[in-house]
């Protein structure tokens, strides 16, 4: 059966556990004096196989307040583990990140709450939801957990970063303890319409995005607030797919080779030469993206499809067209022959100007530019200093995430 | 003044009247025995100078039927004029057609009835026009239905027949009795906004048409049912320019020199290898225009305007497009990721598909027709033999029809 063959090769082992739990010990012998305490994924017990960091959170009063979190809790922290590999990451504020025998553990400072709705930062409200998990998860619980994540690693849904705005592995753990089990889970996702409510509690206000988790440790936040509209029907759709028939391609998709060009498609290399917080780039990426798409449909071109991928070193923005060339002349359309008060303004600034069969004035307009290229250059823009490199892709030569793009049709849908 | 110099332009002398009569006396000579009368604009007396066609009209008892008039009432006028230059013409039914020293005379046969609304064939209803004419324009109305008449040919809104649907010279000469003067007829049109009634009387049933005169002699007749969205905006447009300005251009436009291509503009020239009435021919002509306007919008193609020109040998049909060019794919907008009962369908018939991030889906199709020359002859059709003859305009070599459709405003606008 597919589902007992997945959680085979995601189930972690106990060599795994072990080495885990050795270098956590270690950790936390260096925390002596904080109090600090094991969070996220390896904590609650559902993490992937090979597939996770160590989070460990230390906990300072909140009469400390955030600022202190940013500069003395980190300096603090950093002279405690100034002899590993560390390098200092930024999310909503500061954290450790060390490098403990090729796996990752972050260090993250957080203020001492005594309810998940007092929290300051996100980071405060962490073990509150590691309770909630640990006391409604079974182990069975865990591995249809581990189930459901790898399902949405392998569709593309998995991740609440702005890159992804897909199902965070607390949605996914919430997912289950709401419905169960795995395959129940996606029964009920086959079926979802938006707006999608999962309530284990009543919301504490109204929320606006198509799925509707109320935190059950603060029912004032949507804790599915990331999941766009896109993630949640593409996670719907599969759903439907795999229940009339499961197979290996949804949890592991294999690269599909597909060269075949269709419409005109311009690679836009963004190289970013400042380092960039990958939420923030991700932001500035997909506002671009639907800049683009807007400002290329407004000049007249036909916008296929507009993609992203990469990181924050060197992205691609791909642009596909039904074609890259367009008439230099357009059809405008102006006020009804009545409408006195616009004609006489629209004659003035307009030529060739006749009255069409529905009693409108028309007239044909110049595009002012028409060169694709040339739009994208002068409408992108970055926060951070970036390079650009524009190319109209002429031959395939095998980057996996462009022939995704080129194939589109996840290869469990077709 | 200008009206006064157009006037000196359209006013018959006595030369041409004397002549006109002297022909007229010499029909209806010939037609001794018949009851025959004298109509349209030469008995009325708002025909333009130099452009009058003579119409004396034959009533048959309304006893002998619609039938007799298209076959034995031809016959009995051909034998009366046998030795003329004749041919027969076909409107609703036959009508002979003389050739006397250059001017044409129109022997209709009508039915004799009552009363306007008695009428059976539209012939039979003209002798009430005539009288409710003569008795409502006095000499100097007269003149203004000229001026009317020319500034309508000037503009190109002149003639209710299907090729021009516009301003029949019954309608011009309503228009003057209503409105008394060619200076108030414009002022009143310049704000019209439709549906415009023009009432004498009530109308005896409801118009759907934007210009609404309920026939004084028939009210359950539209007297402008011919007059399009197109004509009526015309005519109220040029009629605020001209208040604003008047001007000779309006009366007598010169053809512009125009010879700047925008876009991509095929000529279709049709070459008609059958004899076809006039209004039947024009009727096809714009059925032609507008099918062929959706096909290609459907189609992708971005259609500025169509137009058409010519006569019942040779006509023209000019297509212009943004561009003759088009992507051969095309994005393919589907259903919402949610409405599983069209999602299977959709699935199996397209490929490249994917959720886009309004939860649609979406595909890319291919178009089965790229080429403009072959949609057109593919699609055109008329119920009459016809050779097609197709170019693209390359260059423009002083066909005044076709600058004035590169050109399009006119002259008096811009």
């Amino acid at each position: 059966m597919i589902e007992e063959e997945v959680l085979k090769r995601i189930k972690p082992d106990d060599v795994e556990r072990h080495k885990l739990e050795k270098i956590l010990s270690n950790v936390m012998d260096r925390l002596k004096g904080y109090e600090a305490e094991v969070e996220g994924s390896f904590r609650k017990g559902t993490w992937l196989k090979g597939d996770t960091d160590l989070d460990v959170f230390v906990f300072f009063p909140k009469e400390v307040g955030k600022e202190y979190l940013k500069e003395m809790a980190i300096k603090e922290l950093v002279s405690r583990f100034s002899d590993y590999n560390y390098t200092i990451a930024y999310a909503e504020h500061p954290y450790l990140m060390l490098d403990v025998e090729g796996v990752e553990v972050d260090i993250v400072p957080a203020l001492k709450v005594l309810s998940g709705s007092e929290a300051v930062t996100a980071a405060d409200r962490t073990p509150f939801h590691t309770r909630f998990v640990t006391q409604h998860l079974d182990e069975k619980g865990k591995d249809e957990v581990r189930l459901l994540k790898r399902f949405l690693k392998g569709i593309g849904a998995y991740g609440a970063e702005i890159k992804v705005q897909g199902f965070s592995g607390y949605v996914s753990e919430l997912l289950i303890i709401h419905y169960e089990t795995f395959k129940n889970t996606l029964a009920e996702a086959s079926k979802w319409v938006p707006p999608v409510k999962v309530y284990f509690t009543e919301p504490a206000r109204e929320f606006t995005e198509p799925l509707q988790i109320p935190d059950p440790v603060d029912p004032r936040r949507n804790a599915a607030s990331a999941v766009s509209m896109e993630k949640l029907g593409l996670f719907s759709l599969a759903s439907r797919y795999y229940l009339k028939e499961p197979s290996m391609e949804f949890f592991f998709p294999k690269e599909p080779h597909y060269d075949k060009i269709k419409g005109d498609i311009l690679l836009v290399n963004v190289i970013l030469e400042e380092n960039v917080v990958e939420d923030i780039l991700w932001g500035q990426v997909w506002r671009n993206v639907d800049k683009i798409r807007n400002i290329l449909t407004e000049r007249g071109f036909r916008v296929i499809d507009i993609s992203a991928w990469g990181n924050n070193e060197k992205l691609t923005i791909a642009i596909q067209l039904e074609s890259k060339d367009i008439g230099k002349y357009y059809l405008n359309i102006g006020p009804y022959f009545y409408q006195w008060e616009s004609i006489d303004n629209f004659v003035r600034k307009n030529e060739n100007i006749w009255i069409g069969r529905d009693g409108r004035l028309y007239s044909i307009k110049e595009r002012k530019e028409t060169d694709v290229t040339e739009i994208v250059k002068s409408n992108l823009s970055f926060k951070h200093k970036f390079k650009l490199e524009l190319e109209w892709v002429k031959e395939v030569k095998g980057d996996p995430c462009l022939m995704r793009f080129l194939r589109k049709s996840p290869p469990w849908l077709k």
